[in-house]
C-alpha cells in the first residue's frame, strides 16, 4: 500500500527551518563556532543558500534560533522528567541529575561554543542575551515548582550554585577531565544540598 | 650620568620569548582564539616571523607556552597571598576569594578560549593537557598546605567543588551575567564550606 504525504507550503517551510537549526547545532558540536560557516550548515541541511536566506539573514540570527530550538526541546524533556520526580528529599538528588544531564549534553557544548564566541563578537552577544535570560527564567520556575517545601530564595540560591557548578563540570568534561572525579563531585554536591534541605524542612 | 644596559644573547632571547607570550595572551583576551593569528601576535610583540619560529614552531606550541607563562606568574602571586592568609576559619573565605581572583581574570579568559578551542582541535588538546594537569596539581598542593586542620580528602573535595563553581561563575561573567548575583553566590558558597570546616574541626 503506497503512502502519500501531502505537505503544505507551511509544513515544508517549517521542515526547512528545522533542518537548518539541527545542522547548525551539529556543526557547533563537531566543528566549533569558528569553523562553522553558513555554507557548511546549508550543505549538511540539504538546503539552498536562497532558502536559508529566506529564513535567517545573518549567522548570529541562525545561531540564536538554533540555541532557542535546542533549548525548547530540552525544556519539554526536563518538564516531563520533573513531573516524575519522587516526593521528599530524594527529589533533590534526582533534580541535580536532571540539571547535569541538561548541561552535559549537546545543549551545553553548543551553548559554551556560542557564549565564548559571543565574548568577542558584539552582534552575537546582543542576539543571544534575551534567549539566555529566558533560558535562566524557565529553568528557575521549573525548579521552584519542583522544590516543594523550600523557601523561594533558598531554592534560587541552591539552583544557581548548582547551575554554575554543573557549568564548571561541563567545561571540565569538554577538556577531557576525569569522569569518575566529576561523578564523585556531583555526589558530594547532592549531599551538601540535601543537608541544607533537611535543615530547612526538618 | 648615562646608563648603559648590556644585554647578553640569552637575555635578548628571553625578552623576545616573553614579548611573544604576552602578546599571545593579549590576543586571546581581545580577539578570541579563532581570530588570533601568529602574524598578529608577532606584530603586537614587535618580533619578526623568523625570530618567532626560532622560539615556537606551531600555533599550538605558542598557545601552550603562553598558558604556562601566565600560570607561572599566577602561582607565584597566589603562593605569596596564601602565606598571608589569616589563621582559623577566616582563611576559608580568603582562600575562596583568592581562587576567584585567579579564575576571574586574564588567566581564566585565556584558558577558557584555549579549552573550548581544544575540544575541536586535537593538536592543541594534546599540547595543553600536561600544562592543565600541572596547573591542577600545583593549586591542590597549595591549598592542602594552606588548609591546616582539614583531612586531605576533604580539602581536595572542597577545592575541586570550589574550582568548578568558580569556573562556572567565570563563564557567567564572560557572558555578561549579573555581578551582584555572582558575589552573592560566592558568599553563599563560603558559608557552606565554612560550615563543613567547623563540623570537622569543631
Amino acid at each position: 500500500m503506497a503512502t502519500r504525504t501531502h505537505r503544505t507550503q507551511q509544513e515544508r517551510s517549517e521542515q526547512t527551518r528545522e533542518a537548518l537549526l539541527d545542522a547548525t547545532i551539529e556543526c557547533l558540536v563537531s566543528l566549533g563556532y569558528a569553523r562553522t560557516t553558513v555554507q557548511e550548515i546549508c550543505a549538511r541541511a540539504g538546503v539552498s543558500r536562497g532558502a536559508q536566506q529566506h529564513h535567517f539573514t545573518t549567522k548570529a540570527e541562525l545561531m540564536t534560533a538554533a540555541l532557542q530550538h535546542l533549548f525548547g526541546r530540552l525544556i519539554t524533556q526536563v518538564t516531563a522528567s520533573a513531573k516524575e520526580l519522587p516526593p521528599g528529599p530524594e527529589r533533590i538528588s534526582h533534580g541535580i541529575d536532571l540539571l547535569w544531564e541538561a548541561y552535559s549534553g549537546t545543549l551545553s557544548t553548543a551553548a559554551v561554543e556560542l557564549w565564548v564566541a559571543a565574548r568577542t563578537d558584539a552582534e552575537l552577544r546582543e542576539s543571544l542575551r534575551p534567549v539566555d535570560r529566558a533560558l535562566g527564567h524557565a529553568t528557575l520556575s521549573l525548579y521552584r515548582e519542583a522544590a516543594g517545601d523550600l523557601p523561594e530564595a533558598e531554592v534560587e540560591t541552591l539552583l544557581l550554585l548548582s547551575v554554575n557548578l554543573v557549568r564548571g563540570l561541563a567545561l571540565d568534561a569538554m577538556m577531557g577531565g576525569d569522569e569518575a572525579r566529576r561523578v564523585r563531585l556531583l555526589e558530594e554536591w547532592k549531599a551538601t544540598v540535601l543537608e541544607r534541605y533537611l535543615a530547612f524542612t526538618g
